[in-house]
């Protein structure tokens, strides 16, 4: 993961300078008033809402939470990149129609195939890969894919003010973990250098792997299939079993992390549950109740009732990826 | 986890006089010279070894590695006393011929009937219950139970020289993890009183559970099964799965963990693995081979040809419980 090399010099700088305001990139506002006075008062000693740094667990969805997830998660973007280049080397991968549709850009004939024919994809360009190799597919990939409208590197479309956001919550002695329905080995290929949340501490779906000594060096490889869906009420448990905590701080953008907030906001004492609402068609992009990706009800339903904060992204947002202003 | 209060000082004081010298407990010699020695290499800057802090990752098994496993494992005697308790309560429970012979303390006849005797014991008294609810059985059990003969608490069957060697670690800027074939839920409610290591570093065996709603308060349910054995092979997919990098140290005691070491010490640069080798009749236990439970024979076999550590219990180490000179 070291071996990612930020390449412009303008938003690492930006991504330092926040020593003495915690959220630069926050507007001034309730939304940011309102984490500043969560963090504030679980962390003094002598308010009635403190909680030992132990307990300080904070969880985050990452596609459409940390960084985008449009016009499809990354993963997949990523995915298909590879799909395209195996199938250049070797045109006998494409094996059934959904992956000659998908090799070929056709994503209706993939999306309509609905979940196993995301798997067909994901199995065809993650699985026989030892997950060193894999990750380091991964790497190559970001340092040459840009994304179709921003034209930003991948790993650069992390969103600054959550960039800020997890750095502040540390700082505060809290723990972050990511807990995503994208998968671990992809998500660990980035994440320290990212968000400085290292691989122990990212939670997300399970592809099958095995244990493998042929040739005398044992691997552990990615196979083909899903062990464990972290996803809706795949969330907390996949907390239970990964953290084995409740957190008090929980962030997501769609229906997908509806129950991981439910979870965490219903528990005794301070809470804090974070809905990211996609509201900025001119710097991002705007979607909740009707997109295919990320879509949005339960938590614009529910949430305000429950105390959840909304955060407005065009709003509350004073700047939206970590790589560009 | 904080509710378990030590109940003789004696070695309270014993586990924090180590300031001088990292492991007290460890005897004067060979296996206690080679543990401060990868230990002081990994860590110097200066040393063609070093390692970053945040690939000082060590791994250890917890029965027969960390605390005691005879006569059998303490979770299974958990069961047992669990069953009897509902059953005195509601002899409905005992429901079949296994559950009704384990009741009775009739280990054969669960024992015969194999892994799925023993689930039956495990689903009897593990499912049903929230996780948090289940907890608070296991911290009541240990306030109460002594084993048969030592008569010391469960936890207090420690093994002290590895409490020593995982605080060591930790201080020499190790993250230390526990990767059991346990439960992950039973040893969580004891390895941060126990051995400092926080519910999110238990790397465990998985039983089913559920996200519940019911009654308005979202709770995560223990429920009958399991869905991840970590044992064998499936203890370098379970550091996978949790951790997301190959450790540099790792301890254990039995065939059970074989693949977890070799995994580790397969690796480049300095590495190493451990064997506790149980030799101690008149201290503890002697076994290996022949034994039901932490069988110990690839360890044996194969370890020293792989430049492994087989500590000699009844010669390396000056004491052996933490509850007990």
């Amino acid at each position: 993961m070291r071996r990612i090399v930020f390449f412009a010099t303008s938003w690492v700088v930006a991504a330092t300078v926040a020593l003495g305001d915690p959220l630069p990139s926050w507007s001034e506002g309730p939304a940011r008033d309102r984490l500043i006075a969560f963090v504030e008062a679980v962390t003094d000693p002598a308010n009635a809402d403190f909680v030992a740094a132990a307990d300080r667990i904070a969880v985050f969805d990452n596609d459409g939470t940390l960084w985008g997830e449009q016009p499809a998660y990354f993963q997949f973007l990523f995915a298909l990149d590879r799909l395209k280049a195996m199938a250049a080397e070797d045109p006998a991968v494409l094996e059934n129609d959904v992956l000659k549709a998908a090799a070929e850009g056709d994503l209706k004939t993939v999306l309509e195939a609905g979940e196993e024919g995301l798997l067909e994809v994901v199995n065809a360009t993650h699985a026989g890969l030892a997950v060193a190799e894999f990750q380091a597919e991964v790497l190559a990939w970001l340092e040459t894919a840009r994304h179709p409208s921003t034209g930003l590197r991948y790993d650069a479309m992390t969103y600054q003010p959550m960039v800020e956001l997890l750095r502040y919550l540390r700082d505060e002695g809290f723990e972050t973990f990511i807990v995503s329905g994208g998968g671990i080995h992809f998500m660990r290929a980035f994440t320290e250098a990212a968000y400085g949340i290292p691989s122990q501490n990212v939670v997300g779906t399970l592809g099958e792997t095995k244990y493998e000594t042929e040739g005398g060096e044992p691997r552990v490889v990615k196979a083909p299939g899903i062990a464990f869906l972290d996803d809706k009420e795949g969330k907390p448990i996949g907390i239970d079993r990964a953290i084995g905590k409740r957190p008090i701080l929980a962030g997501g953008n769609s229906d997908g992390d509806f129950a991981m907030i439910e979870w965490t906001t219903a528990g005794p004492g301070p809470r804090l549950g974070l809905i990211i609402h996609h509201t900025d068609a001119d710097r991002e992009f705007a979607y909740d109740r009707d997109s295919a990706i990320g879509r949005l009800n339960d938590g614009l339903d529910k949430g305000p009732g429950m105390g959840w904060l909304i955060v407005n992204m065009a709003k509350d947002w004073d700047r939206i990826y970590t790589g560009a202003r």
